[in-house]
């Protein structure tokens, strides 16, 4: 792994561990056991390496999303695939949801470029519930279909922040961000086409399983 | 009105047009023509004035969302009830949710008391849809009204939030809250008893029309 790559590891890390207003260039350096000077030859400061962890999560956000054509749409698998990537991009970028609107406001560059990436993704999940539709999986009325994809990207955005209300003490953990995703199937429950052959009941009581692991078997 | 009522009128209003964080004691005070000295005759600090608005706060959502009884969940006039408070606590309080997290992180008593709040809130909600459901004006699973009632919290609570993520020049119009109480409606609405002589269309047409208002009519 090149030294660029591993500031990149090391700072996402760091930033989802302690928060990202907690760490600086300096605790990334010395956690990567390199000199600051070395982390400014690759980065000229912390937001730069922000912008480069943004562009991982562009990239997962634009890949996941994708919508399946087809028939593929009716199998359980393409459902685990876009629940688990909802699960990975809170818990990946779980820094950044913890302290989204800080973060965008300080950085007008970086907001510009989230907000484009939300226009994809809008696009996307619009996309992929119509084909849903199309598949006779989902029944969305067409013109809730707009406000629908909105009340999920919201969910998943602030499901974090919202945690983070709930408690004097929150914790992070897998299991409460798998409740967020078994929040975004509840939403999506009622528009499961009555003729689709998915079996719902086991995608719930998968994802619910896993929000109610008292422990974290896959924490890092 | 007494000096202490209007200190916290005045500070309510200056939090929401310019951000609780711009704001300080001084502010207020000038914008009342009184002393700084006067004002901390009442008022020990910033701090102090939001526990106190924090009670109204606490007190519109006690008294807005007891659950109805019997018949009365059947009639409009309740869905406008429920509605309306929905967007007032959004709009009344837009500065606390604006800026919720880094309120409550900073002052532990209030995030204990906004705890209680919400505990409350929660058990009245939930028994206001278990009512509702009595009265077959919806038919929402039992094991889905935890869980959904949970996430209409959540939406109410980021809502502004998420529009502040949402645009590089934010503006937390009446409309765009509207838009959150249209979006609270959308999730209830898959939940309506098929039989309920409610008039959906015409609720949803409201706050819709409402939501895309291009100005504000009833700003202050």
């Amino acid at each position: 792994m090149k030294t660029k790559d591993r500031i990149v590891a090391d700072a996402l890390l760091l930033f989802n561990e302690q928060g990202e207003s907690n760490v600086t260039t300096n605790h990334i350096a010395a956690h990567l056991g390199i000199s600051p000077g070395n982390l400014y030859y690759h980065f000229r400061n912390k937001s730069d390496i922000i912008h480069r962890i943004f562009l991982q999560y562009s990239d997962h956000l634009r890949k996941s999303f994708t919508p399946a054509t087809g028939s593929a749409n009716a199998s359980p698998a393409v459902w685990f695939h876009y629940l688990d990537a909802i699960f990975y991009v809170m818990w990946e970028f779980r820094f950044f949801y913890a302290n989204l609107n800080d973060i965008l406001q300080r950085d007008p560059e970086l907001h510009l470029q989230y907000l484009a990436v939300q226009q994809e993704l809008t696009v996307n999940l619009q996309a992929l519930l119509r084909e849903m539709n199309a598949q006779r999986v989902l029944a969305i009325p067409d013109e809730e279909i707009e406000p629908l994809t909105e009340v999920l990207r919201m969910v998943v955005s602030f499901w974090v922040s919202y945690q983070s209300a709930q408690s004097m003490t929150p914790r992070i953990s897998q299991a409460v961000l798998y409740q967020g995703v078994a929040r975004v199937l509840l939403l999506l429950k009622p528009y499961f086409h009555p003729e689709q052959g998915l079996e719902l009941a086991t995608l719930m009581t998968h994802y619910q399983a896993l929000g109610a692991a008292p422990s974290d078997p896959f924490h890092k």
